[in-house]
């Protein structure tokens, strides 16, 4: 069962004062998306020579209004997975909740025992769905 | 002004559950750093394939009494750069507070907007000690 480590997420309340400061570092944006439907915008940053982007911002358009005196201003780390369903079962077999199961055989979020929220990626496309993760509900959030 | 991403840390308020969580994603312990005038320990954990340890464990042998119920749980952003006395200098300049100088020409902190706090370590050897930042005091916490 393989694992890549991807990526670290924040979420950024200014998303352009964000930016400038990574790039005051000497990260660069590499990509962005935008969500209409979420209300999002995600950007990509990283050094030069690496691969893709270290840092992913989440720039919630109608607010983090927590941000940034609470702890959601940390998003996760993310890991790039060989099968996600075998690495699931290993984990619910070893009693760690699987608080979004992947439905969409694509992708997971579990939480470490100090509450880190875990993002799994299935590596390239996304798996045919499979019972039971097609119609196991969310725990709790992440 | 060269800059590498370097490590995510978490801090672990019971370390062997930590090490078993990351365990079962597939990570493996690399190195581990006792500290017995710091009361700490550092544990890396990677994938196979990685470099070096992409998740440090902070462990707190007098306890995090925070923890996980508090943002501490989240660590730092690491990153390694070429010149950290001109990178701080730049940073001031722009106006980014040095809440950790580099005293010591090695190791300095600063906060991102959203109060994430970022790691910067010299690559190599520490620098010689170097004013202004050798008489430096602290500026908050990170």
């Amino acid at each position: 069962m393989g694992i890549e480590y991807y990526h670290v997420m924040q979420r950024a309340k200014d998303l352009d004062a964000t930016i400038r400061f990574y790039e005051l570092l000497g990260l660069t944006e590499r990509r962005r998306y935008d969500s209409e439907a979420g209300r999002f915008t995600n950007v990509f940053m990283s050094p030069d020579g690496s691969a893709d982007g270290n840092i992913e911002l989440t720039h919630n358009w109608d607010d983090d209004p927590g941000l940034p005196s609470d702890s959601r201003h940390f998003g996760h780390i993310a890991f790039i997975v060989d099968d996600i369903y075998g690495l699931c079962q290993h984990l619910m077999d070893n009693g760690v909740t699987i608080n979004r199961p992947p439905r969409d055989g694509y992708m997971a979020f579990v939480r470490s025992p100090d509450n880190i929220s875990i993002e799994l990626l299935q590596k390239g496309d996304a798996l045919p769905a499979q019972e039971p993760w097609a119609s196991m509900g969310n725990t709790g959030h992440w």
